[in-house]
């Protein structure tokens, strides 16, 4: 593979892309079936964040950010920088001053599969960042990669313009052109949930809510009491 | 193994539940002799939370959790719901629905040896739960398990009732039986930490403090000037 | 090699080491030539501090704390123990009692590649430690160590009276004899960093601040519009 | 608990013993219900050997090998030493001492949640074993623990006699009263299978074989071909 | 995504896929620029084999494997099945009696982003294997998956079709349109690494060989005699 | 620190070297009081190989073998190249070409903190490597690192000419000047040793061998029968 740049890269509308960042992670990838989520080592650096971008993805050699400081170039505004490395590394290849840097071009994110530093002034600065690590190690700049290229970050593949999804409970994938029909099951399953929510809270039970009862007995599920175990 | 639920399990006097909470998991593990303690890698998913309750224990298949629905109409108030999987899985099994459950039964806490999701959430409703890991992965509800059976959970066998006591430090599962001898040498240690630890605060050595100067030189420990080293 | 705990060892200037603290670990890890790093998996037990001092260091046997107790009668005011293992290992090695006396004799903070317990204690002490699990696990008091020899804990080498640096982005070892030129090499850097920060807040490209189009040009690389690719 | 050893556990017969062994681990595992299994990280120190015996265990601290020595007193010819550690731990807990000792009293076998060590001798002993790790880390005798008491090893409840079936697909524990059910079982699934793979050596599909076609179409499975796919 | 398989996919000339066999997949990997390898823990069960073939995907749930039955109608003579799961899991969820019905149907191969079981009858059977782990765990039969979809099987993104090549060093995936290009700059470096290895054998240098001075010198690396340093 | 190559680096006597291989890692091991063993990932890539020689060191970048080139022109016959890495990483950075060139400066084997690749070949070459990982990924040659300077390599310190000893058991690192006295120490204990497996071989308990009864029974081991416990 030759290392590219790819310019011009298609973004979905950010009116979907903000419903995205409502739903949050779970349901967003409940809505999807169950696909596209990020490894779960992949863990915000300050809890609470909750956003949704369009993916800048970036393809690294391990321990070199060079081609972090080229995709900065190609951010527009609500752009979520995605970083994959050729190989398993924990580097701290993203610090405050590539957030600093990131921002003024609009960029509102971080989501990289290595490592994280400066965390303390990114949670000062309100800059959200999921990561595999945290690490003060820093990098060289002397090997090339590609920008805007299809990568695998995470276990989960990311191609440019796909919208990420990320908050306290992980990263999600949703590819640009199924995001707008995810935004909808999305919506859908909020207003259902608040429905059980409720019934639930009340004291209902799910075996009942679900009828799950008669499925439960006829896969053989058996109750029996304590004092009759031998 | 046939898939079963257990009705009406022992627990133990709510007092001696409530003593073993206000102990904490590291003096309730040494008061125990050093074991029942679950492996690090069992998280708080916020911080702060410290609790005892009785075992409501889950067999579960990874990436299923029906038997948690089943499980839930089994609990009395006070029971920690504590779940174990068939195979080593990271999944979000539990998230705010089942929490809300749970809850409207008197439940006080999960301990999974998997995922957990809506963390956000649960912090916010201060439901408190330790798990291997945070997972916005979501299950299917396809394959029996078991409900108040023994089970092996992140190292520690748990029978149903024994009470679990978890804090910042970690989950250690007392076993019914003992757990009034647990609570009482617990308390013993208590007071007996508060008088080392004002002679500690005053400057006074371990070393003196629990006489060890005679079996360390016995042992053969030598001091060297820094000095005189070659 | 025969256990030993070696007296005396030297310690360099407070005011330098004050510097380094200042620094903090990323900036002190560049300033070294980027070595010197502990594994990343060495975490702080709670968030925000920042500190550096005199390494007094501790070599223990897995589940075994009889060493540190040994240690903290040579401790002097400003020391950070450091404590590595002969073997991996997680277990509790150090908790509120320990870290009473340690403060006592002036210690700092922790460092061991190992685990930590009663941390919700040690973050209301305001006591800093940064170690490699948390774990409610108790210890032994039966086999001897040595304090205050050369030590790898956590794959960094660390001489009695190095000087340690960490805060949330995790440890560095700053050999005593390099530390006054570290503290100096890193104060240009940060001064230096200063007035990047300010350019790329103001939308300048790290591309142009760091010139690097032309040799990003001669290594190859590629811009290609999207809609050109096949 | 008090550090103990029982004595004069029971074992079953051992023909059963014998039928378990050749039915190897899956199989026998398939017989249990899908239970009993130790992690898969647990692994033959060399490939091909295929056991069965009553599980001799012992609780040992980590790094010390103390109890496996007093084990070695209660071994019965064709009992397996089933070692747990009281913290993860991969030291060189056994070696060919060890193996010389427990041949010698009849021990056909080991199970250790830690390290062993001297593994070119064992193999040319045909001594076999499976373990967390090889390590060359030699042990302390410095602890108690106990010997005959119920033990969690690598995830699985394991009780003095209950029946250990190891080979290079890795270690399952049969309950001892469990033991001749299971026996029986595994036979059946033996003459089953053979059936079936001249079945599918034949060129039958499992999709026929096991009738799957009706539920997979109900469970909503679709087929689409290549050339159809938008 | 909805469950499906898809049917007919392509494949390509088996002439190409014998030559990408015999280049293995270190060489394969530098052709095609160091992109498209699985993690390094994908590990044959057996050492020595070394093959290529077309991918026959498979995305099933973790302990589920329900689609690799229905996979296996689908293949053809020469494919490789390539099993991805749909969070992390070890569960043996392919044994001799699938390898059985996959050799029937012309399949040569499994790579499998989970566990393998019955490995000593499928050594004995000559058929390879790439797995993450080795377990006995037996799977249920509960959940849809999709055949012949896009999959990302430990860490590396296979589309049906594409040229699996894996041998003792690891699994690298060929995208299809990519292997005759591959196949081509393989072949040459093998005429290329030749001559090199024959160089290096009568000793001469790789510095030398590869004109390495220059660049050294020029980036500063320094020569400093052992007696001349402090 | 500098890159820098040191030339001219002390090694030891050859016949010292040749005794501590003959001992093997285990005994050296123990001859050095337990300390100086690499961590247990470190495993051979094919079985049976015992070596021991003088450490050639190398620190190198994550993914870049520039100084394995410039290492192996400092190579004398008996060295053992020996390869730390500034953070983890398990790129293939060792394959058959270096070890071709390796061979023919006199070097006889490798002990690198990453990967290997092209293992069958390196087999059958009969060249011994101990390494984290095996790998066919590849590594560019862009970033310097230095030669012959003390490296930490899976976490044991490494100074240019200490003595390597590898076999099955793992890797140990004797300080040069130790080397000695660890060869006379060593030979005492198999010596020892040797009489020690002939007693216990004979039945002869290791309780009664090393008079264990007396200490076992003051630190408070009880013996309890099975049928008396309740």
């Amino acid at each position: 593979m030759k290392p590219v740049v790819v310019t011009n890269t298609p973004r979905i509308d950010q009116s979907i892309v903000g419903q995205l960042a409502e739903l949050g992670t779970a349901t967003a990838h409940e809505a999807m079936g169950r696909v596209g989520l990020m490894k779960p080592y992949m863990r915000p650096i300050w809890p609470g964040a909750q956003v949704a971008g369009s993916a800048l993805t970036v393809l690294a050699q391990p321990g070199d950010n060079w081609m972090i400081h080229v995709a900065i170039e190609q951010c527009r505004p609500g752009d979520i920088l995605v970083v994959a490395v050729t190989a398993d590394n924990t580097d701290g290849m993203f610090g405050d001053l590539l957030a600093t840097s990131l921002k003024a071009r609009g960029g509102i994110g971080l989501v990289i599969d290595a490592g994280v530093r400066d965390i303390k002034t990114l949670a000062e600065m309100g800059f959200p960042a999921w990561s595999r690590a945290v690490s003060a190690k820093g990098t060289v700049k002397a090997t090339l990669g590609s920008v805007n290229v299809p990568v695998v970050c995470a276990g989960a593949l990311v191609q440019p313009g796909d919208v990420i999804v990320a908050d306290d409970d992980g990263v999600v994938v949703v590819p640009r052109r199924d995001a707008e029909a995810v935004a909808v099951a999305g919506e859908a399953r909020v207003t259902n949930e608040g429905a059980k929510r409720e019934a639930l809270a009340s004291g209902v039970l799910g075996l009942d809510l679900y009828k799950m009862r008669e499925p439960l007995a006829k896969a053989g599920l058996v109750y029996v009491d304590y004092k009759d175990e031998d």
